[in-house]
């Protein structure tokens, strides 16, 4: 069994920040993934993924190793890791169509996603019912600036500790910022076959273009809109007399099952992303 | 029985030439399907699709008169039709790779299309021996540049009386001009499932993107480059360990099987191009 | 000094029509500048522009005659004009921001643009009291329903006499249906150098795409969203420092400035559509 | 005055290369300004960007440490760095079009670019004549196998000591494993404002769409073809009887000096790639 954990280091840039954090790390027999790093106008920050062999896997060491390497660096170091033994902890945001977070919420029920649906986070109140309902947190982040409302959604994951995240048809466009802490960690589900119609209304677009497959994508966010590595897609066929309204109803069937089936993919750690693309391993 | 004509009329534009030609074909109790004119910089131009009844039809006479009133309008009159007891007549355009051209030929003999391959048209050699073993006469039309190469190919066309044109990975594109004498009546293979990846290189492209579906589009040829109403799509999932040359294979295949499909249901009359946009009837 | 109509014509088909509606207009001395028919599944729809020299013009005779065939063919036919010697009604959508409108109507009222800002419509209640202080009709139409609220807006249209149509950031996206009727007469202004960044958040899209030069497009709309002829464009350098808010100020100077500009050229009919292109004569 | 270097490192993953190499570096003084590394099917894979002040530059100890570390390790460890008190060292890799290449030959000959042009690299023989009468180096790679293209001109690069290389209308995509090892160091010049109109042919898309302003790219290049972070734009307005001709010829000029303007910002370490975005500072 491997302990995995993601740290991001950021803070005004010096010598020796990647050594001395990669150092402690080996020090520590981490093993590093994954690293990221650089520095701009002398802003220096870092993400990296790192896995710990259980034999020397000591949370309590480890972290407190980096909250004193923080000190001395003056950076700020977040240390994100779970039990192996405990399920992952997912955090889902969600606006107001509900059928991909209730395809969800009976996914992980039904134990068919082994993690823990642990935060639903909202910019509106509409689904707030079906998160009671299923006794997961509902959180209302309705801030209309964007920074803003980002800085609070960020506050609510560290809360909950949450592990990865899920937009669930959630309609507000994340930051560079944001995304960059939680690097193949944002699993979202859009209305096409990428990169068919990214953006708004991507059914409308595609029933008035005439096409005849119309499709979902479960993509990794990245910095770029509806430009993220793909990890599945799935669609049908148009038949000669569909209407949008048809369209739209299949279409919303498949956005939940192709959404759980990236999410299980990405749980039973079969991805890969390589250069901008999902590899299934 | 319907017997079906396309005319175009081009020339200096002048009043009631609309109204001369629509009253000659009403008198001569066509029925005015389509039509499209306009008058750009003094110059006329409009395009129409017109049907008859077998009770009205005679050749000879439409067409007399259609020269008549080409001579006091003082335009350029073309009548395009053909005996609908007969086969219409394709070109097929290619210009090296094989598998459309030999999917197609196979479908023609096997009368699973019902139409007659009148011409095969390439800007290289290389098919020849293609046409030449499947008896298609096989014209070379080389020259490098585009508007003469084009009115080459009109002349071909015209000469061997062709009512449609396929485009069976034809590598040149079709300018306006050429485009509008057979509006919705040439039909292109493009191997990606449009509007993704347009233009050149779509497997590669798709490939590189790394998405999870691919497919390829079989669409009426219109002004905009790949982007004419789509007639027909097929895909396939790409396996965790598809190659590109895997990819490339896979798509050929459904290429061939979509083009003919999309001139089955061409022949067959069952399309309905209605703002840019192809309803199955 | 010419007069110019538009007619529309809309039925169950029948053998006849276009050469009838040609024939009255060739009767009364029309030129017909640009038609487009098509019949769909036993409809029958038809658009026409003519225009007469003033001599043969009688408003009276010819839109009687058109009412009277109308009721033989059994069809409804509209007939939209304008007296040469008054100014062409426009009508101003809107949503909520206001620097278009505005630039818009002190451009009509500096007679920088030659045309009577007839009504203003929007979905909101935003810019109501501009249009109060302008003293131009206000109309709101905040159906949620698409295709009610085409119908309202067409309604207004009418009741209004408009001749042409000038989106000034409306944000609803209009249908074929009622895009047809006022082919080449709906001029709207997005916020990119399109084709790059079609759809909403242009500008955050040009932004987090780290483009250097930022514009503005105004087109005629057609069937296809962010995908009609255009008539102007303009752009600027982004500056190093530039934020998205500097880029956003910028580039709404430009909107107005374009799209008034776009409509000066309409005005004048210097514009030209051709195959999908403008060209300006 | 400071010293630049790129190292890259490759080979089978094991436990602590992050670490050794990061810690080799600092103590040798080095500033790690960028670094990315991933391990993908037990594949390890790294390339970075370090910085020495004068003071602690040496490069045969540096160099010779890294051969030994590199078979400590029993991987490839590549170093690529520079004199900076010697111009850095530049490759252009050309296929037919000579604008760009005349360009950038007379801006580096009136030391407008302050850098040497060490090799041109050609997949045809076109452009060989200039680059004798400039006594520049020609290799001539055309091998049609794209890897075993890309193998070679990695090693004419090597050969050369290349610290970067210029695509003046190469015509050829690269693929991502070249492109890794020279992150942010290949510069591209498109005939497009991306991101409109990528691929082949974008003066004729961008004549045929009709748009009324025409520019150029200079982009670094990335995995993902002409998506790369944009350095340098320029645009003009087409005037109403501009032909594409008249718009290639404009074009390719503003080409050049777009190009020959990116690799001046280039040269000025004036350019941060952060996020996918190229920031001036």
């Amino acid at each position: 069994m491997k302990y995995y954990a993601t740290i991001t280091v950021i803070g005004r840039d010096k010598t020796g920040v990647v050594a001395r954090v990669t150092n402690y790390l080996f020090e520590q027999k981490a093993n590093i993934e994954e690293l990221e790093e650089q520095v701009t106008r002398g802003q220096f920050s870092m993400t990296l993924q790192a896995s710990w062999p259980s034999a020397f896997w000591d949370f309590e060491r480890i972290s407190s190793g980096l909250v004193k390497l923080a000190q001395e660096l003056a950076m700020e170091i977040k240390f994100r890791t779970h039990d192996p033994k405990q399920l992952q902890r997912a955090a889902i945001l969600v606006t107001k169509e509900p059928h991909c977070l209730q395809g969800l919420l009976t996914a992980f029920g039904a134990r068919q996603l082994k993690a823990q649906p642990t935060v639903i986070i909202s910019n509106r109140k509409d689904l707030e019912s079906i998160a009671r309902k299923n006794k997961v947190p509902f959180e209302l982040v309705d801030k209309a600036d964007r920074s803003e409302a980002e800085k609070e959604v960020l506050a609510v994951l560290e809360r909950h500790g949450i592990d990865f995240v899920i937009l669930a048809r959630y309609m507000r466009i994340l930051s560079p910022n944001f995304v960059w802490r939680y690097k193949n960690k944002i699993i979202n589900i859009h209305p096409s076959l990428l990169p068919s119609f990214p953006g708004a209304q991507a059914y409308r677009q595609a029933y008035e273009r005439g096409v005849k497959i119309v499709g979902v994508t479960a993509h990794f966010v990245t910095m770029n809109l509806d430009e993220g590595p793909i990890i599945a897609q799935d669609s049908f066929h148009v038949k000669p007399n569909m209407t949008l309204k048809d369209i739209v109803a299949r279409g919303q069937e498949l956005e939940t099952r192709v959404l759980v089936q990236a999410v299980k993919l990405y749980l039973a750690k079969r991805l890969d992303v390589y250069w901008g693309v999902v590899k299934q391993v």
